[in-house]
C-alpha cells in the first residue's frame, strides 16, 4: 500500500492515482521530505498493477512552486559540494522516477508551476493546463542554470531547441495561452475544470492497454538513443511482444463483435474520445 | 523497370514516381503482398536514376488504413513469436526503406491515414494533406504500443515528444487542420487538389539537384546520432563532395548568365516556386 | 582587445557585444576573410570575461547573404577536393565556434538572412526578426546540400524534422511571420525596432548570471547526445556547481532583503522583463 504522509493519495477503482500536493500555503513548495517520499511513490507506483495511469495536481491555487526557499534554498548554503550534488541527485531521482514510470501521468496544472514545480509537469506525459496556470523554469532567476532535474534535456524535445532557449535563459514565467501555443501543454480548460478534464484523460489512459502503454514509453525514451535502424528493429521486437500479449486478442475480438474493449485489467472500455485540441 | 502487381506505379518524363494504393474497397488496406512489394520497390527505387523523386497516395477516398484486419490481423494470432517478428520486420522493413531512399517522398494524404497508413505517411519526407484526410497512430485502439515501424522514433523528431505522446498513448484519428497545426502536415488543400498540388511539388522537387537532395537526405538521418563537432566535420565532407559535382558549376552559370537552372539529368529548370505554406 | 578589420565591433558597458556585418552594398556577404575574423572573435568573445552576451546584426537592408557569390563560389571552382574542403571546415568552424561560445547570442535579422546567413541566425541561441527579414537554406538553389555549416543538425532540432525537410530541400525563402509560425524565431518586430529590440534582449541576458547561463548553453548541447539518466546525473552535477557559485547566494539575498539582483560582474540588475511572446 501506498501511504504517503506528506501529500494527498488516492487510487480510483479504475486504476487512477492520484497526487496531491498539499501545502497550498507554500504554493505547493517542495520539502526535502516532499522530494523523497515523491520520488519514493513514483518507485513504488510502478509495481502496483493496480495503478494504470497517474495524475499529479496540487491544492490551492498553485500546482507546485519548487524547493522551499526557507526550508530548502536557505539551507543549501551551509552545504559542501557532498550536500549539494546529494540534494540535487534526490531531485534528478524524482524526474527520473516519473519518467521510468511504465504508466502515463497527467499534470493537472491548476495553477503557478515554477522551478522545480515546472519541472515535474514537464516530465509529465500529459499536460492539461488552468487558464490560470504559470510555468517558469526561474533557475536563472536564483542564479542557478537551467539544467536543473532533466530540464535541458527534456525541454527541447518537447517545445524545441529556440523555445528551450527562451526559458531556461531568461527563466521568464509564461501564462497557459502562450504555454499553449509552444506546445508545452495540450489543452488549456476552464480552472474548475482542469482537475476533472485531466482526471477524465487520466480515466481513459488506465481503461487502455496496460502492457502496451509500458512499452511505448519505455520505447519513445529509449529512442530517442537510436538510430532509425535500430529503432525500427527494437520496435519490431516490442510490437511481436505486445502481439502475444491478451490485449491484441481481446482489441480483435471486440471488434468482431462490435463490443467495446475492455483491456486486460481494466475496470471499463477504451474510451473513444478525442484526444486533447489545441484549442480550448 | 518496376511493375508492380499489387499497386500501380507511374514514372512520369520528369522522373516523379508514383505509387498509387489500388484496394479503396478496403480503404487501402495493406496485405502481406502489398508490404513485401512497396518494400521492394523502394529499396529498386533507390537504384533508378530515372526517378528523381516519388509520391504516394491512395485511390478512393482513403490513403492508406494499414495492415487489413482480415488477412492480416486474424492471421497473426496463429502465429509464434518467431512468426510475428517476421512480421512486424517486414512492415519495419517498409519504412527503413522509405527513409533510406535518396530521393524525396512526397505523400499525397488524400484521405483516411491510420495505423501502417500513418507510418507511411509520417516516414514521407513531406505530407501534403486534403481536407478530409485523417490520420490515427490508432496502435494502442488494437492493444497494441506506439512503437511500430518507426512511429516512436519519427513522431517526437516530426512533432515533438508531447504530441507524440497524445497520438501515440490515445491512438486517437485526428483531422487536418490538427495535423497542420501540429506541424504533422505541411498544408491543407482541397480533397481535388491534393493530389494534383502534390505532383506539382514532387515534380519541383525532381527539378533540383538529386545529387544533392540525396545527400540532404541521408545527412538528416545521420546527424541525429552525431554530437554538433561529429556533424559540423561530417558537413563539410558532404558538401565539399556536393562542390564537385556538376550541378554546383550548373547553377554558378545559370546565375551568371540569368538562366533558368536545368540540374544534371532533370527534364526542366528547378522552379522558383514557394515552400508549402502553413495556411491553407 | 577584440579589434576585427572586416566588421564592426562594439562593446556595451554593460557586457554586450554587438557585431555589425558592414558590407550593405553587397547585402553582407561573406568573404574569406570575414569569415576567418568572425571565426576568430567567437572564439576570442569565450576568453573575455567583460563580455556577458552577444548581439550580431547587418548593416543596411540585410542581415547576410551568405558567401560573396564573386569572390567565394567563383573561385571555389578552382580547387580540388582538398582546396573544398579547407573552405568548409572555416564555415563549420563559424558556426562552431558560435556554439561553442559559452556566452547567449542574439541575432538582430534585420533583413535577408540566405544561406551561410540563415544558418549564423540559426546557430545564435535567439533570434529576432524585423517584418522584412527572409530566411533561406538557399544552398539545392545553387546545387548543393542542405548539409552546410550544421544546418541540417540545427534545424530539425529548432523546428523539427517536416519543417526542416521543408526548409532544406526546397531552399525557398520564407518571410518572417512564417519564420515565427515555425518557430524559427521568437518574435517579429517593425524594421526600425529590430536592433533595439534584439540589444534589449541581449542586455538582459548580459545581466543575468553568467556563470550559471555559461553552463546553460553547455548543457543544452551536450543532452542531445546523452540518455535521460545520463542527462539527470550530469545536471545535478551542473547545478551543483552552480550552486557553490556566488551568484546563487546573491539571488537568495537579494530576495530576502527585496532588492534587485545583481549578479557577479553585471552591471546592473537581472531584469523583470517577459520572454519574446510569440506574437508580434
Amino acid at each position: 500500500m501506498i501511504s504517503p504522509k506528506t501529500f494527498r493519495y488516492e487510487l480510483s477503482r479504475s486504476g487512477v492515482a492520484t497526487i496531491t500536493l498539499t501545502r497550498p500555503d507554500t504554493l505547493n513548495s517542495l520539502t526535502f521530505e516532499v522530494y523523497q517520499e515523491l520520488t519514493d511513490t513514483f518507485a513504488a507506483l510502478d509495481r502496483q498493477d493496480a495503478v494504470r495511469a497517474v495524475m499529479i495536481t496540487g491544492e490551492g491555487k498553485a500546482f507546485c512552486s519548487g524547493g522551499d526557499v526557507n526550508s530548502i534554498i536557505g539551507e543549501l548554503f551551509a552545504r559542501d559540494m557532498q550536500g549539494l550534488l546529494a540534494f540535487t541527485r534526490v531531485t534528478g531521482a524524482l524526474i527520473r522516477n516519473i519518467r521510468a514510470l511504465r504508466k502515463p501521468v497527467v499534470a493537472a496544472v491548476n495553477g503557478t508551476a515554477v522551478g522545480a514545480g515546472a519541472v515535474i509537469a514537464l516530465a509529465s506525459d500529459f499536460r492539461i493546463a488552468s487558464t490560470s496556470a504559470k510555468f517558469g523554469f526561474i533557475f536563472p532567476r536564483v542564479g542557478l542554470c537551467g539544467a536543473d532535474m532533466g530540464a535541458a534535456y527534456l525541454l527541447p524535445r518537447v517545445v524545441g531547441l529556440a523555445r528551450a532557449n527562451e526559458l531556461l535563459f531568461l527563466g521568464d514565467v509564461v501564462n497557459a495561452e502562450r504555454a499553449l501555443a509552444i506546445g508545452l501543454v495540450s489543452k488549456v480548460v476552464a480552472d474548475d475544470a482542469c482537475v476533472a478534464e485531466s482526471l477524465a484523460l487520466a480515466e481513459r489512459l488506465a481503461s487502455g492497454p496496460a502492457f502496451a502503454h509500458a512499452m511505448t514509453k519505455q520505447m519513445l525514451e529509449s529512442e530517442y538513443a537510436m538510430t532509425l535502424d535500430q529503432a525500427i528493429e527494437a520496435e519490431a521486437q516490442a510490437q511481436a511482444i505486445c502481439m502475444q500479449h491478451p490485449d491484441f486478442r481481446t482489441a480483435y475480438e471486440a471488434w468482431k463483435n462490435k463490443q467495446p474493449i475492455v483491456f486486460q485489467g481494466a475496470s471499463g472500455p477504451f474510451q473513444d474520445g478525442r484526444a486533447p485540441k489545441g484549442a480550448a
